[in-house]
């Protein structure tokens, strides 16, 4: 795992108990606890992290004094030992200071895509520009064009846990299914490419306001109360207004791939598939979606010798990694 | 039942084997079939409908020049006798004409409301004029204010088929979801009055545009597509751009209660309720839309004696209307 | 927070690390545990609850014999000092004895409605006498005339957690359930009146049988094993029988609105509605259960500047308080 | 198929274009029409009814006044000839007049139990008999030792279409259900007997007055307004209210098992089996339902070589009956 | 439409009301019926079909002795009139005689794919041959190697109704899955290659005996009874013991992806997604299948003038074609 | 509770705090940890269990070299002191040493069935020699005549968790389903006796690869990813295949019955039951899961005077036990 920061130090995935460590993490979480003998005053548990995971901390030694000096959310430079207690790794905090804003990159803290960015755009770019019907590269244009609209999907995430939960997750969601939609393409003439291209390039937009990514992915109000399908409809809808002579039925069928994108009403969508356009961008979504959760959970660390991912529960199963690494199967091929 | 043209002549539900009737009716369907024996040419068949139901009819001589004068969709003027053939009601027709322009009123022929249009309007208008948030009330006005959306609101249906399914139907569920609404802020003070008000006043301004109601009440191309939680969405969101210093914290609220109306995902919302308000006013349309639909199919013709409704396939059952006309329930009453 | 007994001290919920506080709490758990240095012998720990919540509680010195001078279950008398160990708010107990009868008043125990009793008693009364028909007025007297009934009914729950769920809660639901259907008959002049609000007086008498709340509230073991919609159709049913030439019609339909007014057969009813009187009802009660749910979750406790509520497992979901105490909506009403 | 009464003559599942038939029918339903040329005047369509099924019928002569001779559920002895229009057998009636009392056996036109009603009430006799527990043996008697409740008993059906659907059904499921209980009780000598053996006996004690089966085998409003599950815990606690110290335990547990027999909310239960003899009964009862109900339908008149049933709109399937009557099986078997 | 026999003649699909046409049809269904007056004898009524559709077809005269010289499932020369009766097209034939072998092909008379077979062969062999794996490549080879194996799959339909539910459908199916997995191969590097490749080439081996396709596509016992899932795992376990020591590993994954590719349980998949490869399979399948189902409703005739297809029972809804053919659509384009 | 083993010593489920306890235990799990206070080394955290629960256990002094000796899986023998600390009972180590082979019996470590073992073979063996069919005859001994098969079976569990989840808990379940089909056949002549018995002894061979229960009953690889019923499936084609003309018709409803007993897609079951054998088997198999289910959960220890058991999550209820140990029931009997 490659810091952006090349002195933000060990990551927290990394850290084994009996490590010494010195490093950069963010405080997530921090609170002054009493010893249970109160004359010895009180002593901190903090949690740090970054963005490959969290981890317990201790300071035994000056704790009250140095609570002042840092708030949750700030980024700090620690120095500490790690240790196993009752089965559970930690971190003996000996230095703690505030960091300063050269000291760290934000991006070492928050998970993001491996996928290169400028690739993910040049592919964006290269399926926006493809679009022959000028209403529909216009309405795109409306949105891609803009310096901030760019900006913020450089960075966002397509989710808060379920799929491509990381920065830079929506722009590789939207380079993974338009390239799935090439593949439909290619199978079905039928299918109008521009409206296809469109409905991909535009069917997630809401999602810009649906979610925050400053310390934390998680959802704004507006996210919540409202959602991503119907503030990208919004949005969509309102561009149309601002182009001229917008076609009537352009603006239905791209509406509707809009809100039909999730397939069905039990999954969020006011309105089902109907279109042959809407039908294969909910499945080339679909699939892409849950491909990239299930490489995610099979990405996160597990024991030396285990097959098998812990449970998720929102997926309601285990996954299975492979017995050896799949060895056997590579052994195979070379066997003969 | 009365006719809003004094000409109309009886309605379809009225019409019993043995009759002898002139009046005038919907063609909702034409078509010229043959003689089994060919030799004597072709007969008319004809879905003959006004507002209270339609019947089938018979055109036995001169068809074939007849079918050129009138088209599907033309009030027509009828002279006939009504028969029972194999079980079914028919009108064996003597006379047909196109009918004239001043002959007839629309009204006659589609189901509308049975209430008092302007005492309709006069409790809608008593709401808007009880918001006193003054974003609000501009954001009600905005519609409300509009002449043409007056005048749609006052013939749209609520529904294709479930509930308020005729003219002045959608005008009729507001004026009963307000009622509603005022009981319910009686009960609980801490629900914004003026939120719920206008959560009432504009959860279905996306029906205006989700129906059709010329020639009968059908989904518009956008109703089916986009449907009128996400139109409506787009309405209001709009509207809201283009008053003045709309405040945030309302954007979202009313925007919230409009998506969230249906309550559930599987109904149709992309949001679930999350607010007071938005609670209150999903189940205060809720309540609404059933008792009318049970109404509505009480209310429905039955043969004599029967106690019970047709089956609805919506609703998987039948209903009860109850045996005697309740007399035993009223001669108890007067017992005393 | 008043208390009921003016001896109550302070209540759980305004419990602040670093108060030293004197007063009754009833004792919901009670243990015994030896020191981890076992030569120093036992610690005593509590659960010490009252109507706003609960908190533990500690006994380092002469717990074995404190131990023995009281129950769980009893209400006892606490001089302790709160404070806060390992992110959890605690009382360590400096004295504590069993409080004696008139010390104290069960209703600063449990949580209770905050309406007049005698208020909602006056609307149920209305409701009551406004009932004509002599057979349905007979019925609701047969269980609103007994004392015990009335008295039961001042206590009882609507329910164990979901809506209404504290002493009191039963009537204040009567009374609203009440209140809406006149909202209701007001508006569906075919719906019988005197049905209706039998069927809103009778619908729960049930849940005096199947909670328990002398103590805490939950379910009796006829609760569990054969629920409130079953024990109430006896009961009515058992009355009918006591009553003279109770009409057959009315039999039906009271019973009817009793069995079907949770709606669904999944939601427990073992029949859905099939009349207009037994659909109001259901949908009236439903609303008023669900705001009442929606306005217990707001009303708990939160962080300050916290926007959402806690998660509720049994919803799905989190609900919005408002950001800024819906601040912005009331300068906005006054900016004009 | 014997007939009950001996001049019934041929049943309608026997009738076959080209037959020449004589024999007494029930009229389901009569209807004069119009011949097309209206010179002819008119021409009878009756349906004509056993307990084998039902066929169409015509009068072509002396329509008018045969009509006036006889009413819908009247038996009528019919000679006529039976043929093919249309793809759909039919009777032409030569003569046809109104039975006389004697002439015919109701059971002759109502599906019945093949099984002998002695044999059954012997079975249920000896399980009532079992009992040993001196209030649960009162109880059961209650109802058992009623003459009108065991002349009901054995002509109830335990459904209107599902399973068990004919005229001793229920008796023929409560005999079958007993005999499932006893080898129950064989492999788990945990469940109380007494109790078992009692829940079997009451389950279905609401089905006398959910059902009526005087002409045809319908639901009663009661039954489709409270159902026999509400019906049957009246009738049980109504009857544990006349037994002098019924107790509370055994109260319980029997209404338990009565309320929660369909084991599901969504199948209709109130409550869900939470003791061993409630889980026990429910399965016992669903075995037997289930398994009668295939049978049903496989023992249904199929054209020759057809493997498949006809599909089952409630079940969602086709049953395979086999292909070669399974022939090979015996054939198999036979070839040692 | 073009036929595979020259003188195939019109098909169904093309007939209209007022054309005299010549041609070959495969006899659906055959039936002989008296005339009303019964002194005229019988007339014939056929169904007459091709791989368009089917019409019904009378015979008036000289009915009996020509039904006497063919069998339903034969093909037939007919000459004859469409006429429309009662809103029904049919033909009434004037000539009719069994066609002999050479003069028709079968696959004029069932639905066929549009797709070139040898070009969808030379995809999937190219998937075969990309397999470096020689288990997998041997695995794969025993069933594709085998002459009878490829003769069916040539012609196999891939369902009976939904999705690519003509000859060669199968093939079809597995030549596009086969893409869309290319696609996702190269945008997941982690996805096994052969094993998706593997994945899909094998997971319909059942559907070969689960679908007959002589006369018509329809279940076979074994599908119905079984299902292709089952008797796909029996037939590639069934392979796999066949080839000397196929690693454990690559068996487990290989079966995996066969038993969990519907999805879901409710969806007919007796075990669900676990691996990254088995996702990724039943999404690709899922997207192969409902786009090819849209694509085949919009595909039917619909009237001219008409926005939507007819409303599909299994999918619950109506699709939209578009108003105008897209016209506003390419004239936008060419507005440039 | 009888060890199987003369010297195994106290079972878990009867270890009460004060106890000083010696015997054998398997080690679940194990764990050095440091002391808070480092100066003092580490101390020794253990899961200890058998086959009627596990506990907690501590070594404070010498754990480090001890730690070495021993491995999770082993055997251990232990002295020490039974106490209670926060709440939960833990064993105080004194002594611990691996023990020997033949010190203990492996069956006193994990759950297994109460039965005897003979008596359910003999059972079993009965129905096996009922079979007069001879191909379902040699079917059914293909598998019950290998040695290896009848080793497993007399070991393996029917489930991990849901019913008869311990050791001969599959040979249990066979010999419970069998006797109930016989009652089943006792009542349905129609159900082919020698398919049903087939189906029973059959069902759930793919059980013995399903699961593991060498340390702990767990799933195999090959039951998470593939499941005993197409394992099951593979089983039974495979024995079917190598047996000399075994019948198709037998083939398809052996296997039906196999793929079908689950009963519904959501359950696990790739197909439905669509025959009278296969509806009977799966009610069977359902209604002794069940029953064996509660079972289980009422014979689980409960606090003295506790009526109800724990939550259970999977079947989302609590059960009653009932109040009194049913005292009151046997009280009644003997009151005569």
């Amino acid at each position: 795992m490659t810091p952006k920061h090349p002195q933000k130090g060990p990551f927290i995935i990394d850290a084994r108990p009996g490590d010494r460590l010195t490093g950069f993490f963010l405080v997530r979480h921090k609170q002054l606890e009493p010893f249970r003998d109160r004359s010895k005053g009180e002593f901190l548990t903090l949690m740090l992290g970054d963005r490959t995971g969290q981890l317990l901390a201790r300071v035994w030694e000056g704790a009250a004094e140095l609570a002042e000096t840092f708030e949750e959310g700030d980024v700090v430079k620690v120095a500490g030992d790690v240790e196993e207690y009752l089965g559970r790794t930690q971190i003996i905090v000996n230095k703690l200071r505030r960091a300063s804003e050269g000291e760290y990159d934000l991006a070492d803290f928050l998970p993001a895509t491996g996928k290169n960015i400028d690739e993910l755009w040049a592919a964006v770019q290269a399926a926006i520009e493809s679009i022959t019907n000028p209403h529909l590269a216009a309405l795109v244009r409306h949105f891609y064009d803009d310096a901030d609209f760019r900006a913020r999907l450089s960075q966002a995430p397509a989710a808060r846990r379920v799929h491509h939960a990381y920065l830079g997750g929506l722009l590789e969601h939207l380079a993974e299914v338009l390239a799935l939609c090439e593949a439909v393409l290619h199978l079905y003439p039928a299918i109008n490419a521009d409206l296809l291209r469109t409905g991909a390039l535009l069917h997630d937009v809401g999602k810009l306001r649906e979610y925050a990514w400053e310390r934390d992915i998680d959802y704004t109000d507006e996210g919540r109360l409202v959602g991503h399908i119907v503030i990208g409809a919004e949005m969509v809808s309102g561009a149309m207004e601002q182009l001229p002579d917008f076609p009537e039925e352009l603006r239905l069928r791209v509406r509707h791939m809009l809100v039909s994108h999730h397939g069905r009403y039990e999954w969020g969508s006011p309105a089902r598939p109907q279109t042959l356009e809407a039908i294969a961008l909910h499945h080339a979504e679909e699939l892409n979606a849950q491909v990239n959760r299930f490489q995610s959970l099979l990405a996160a660390r597990r024991e030396p010798g285990q097959a098998w991912t812990d449970y998720d529960r929102l997926l309601g199963r285990q996954l299975y990694a492979g017995r050896d690494d799949d060895l056997s199967i590579e052994e195979a091929s070379q066997m003969e």
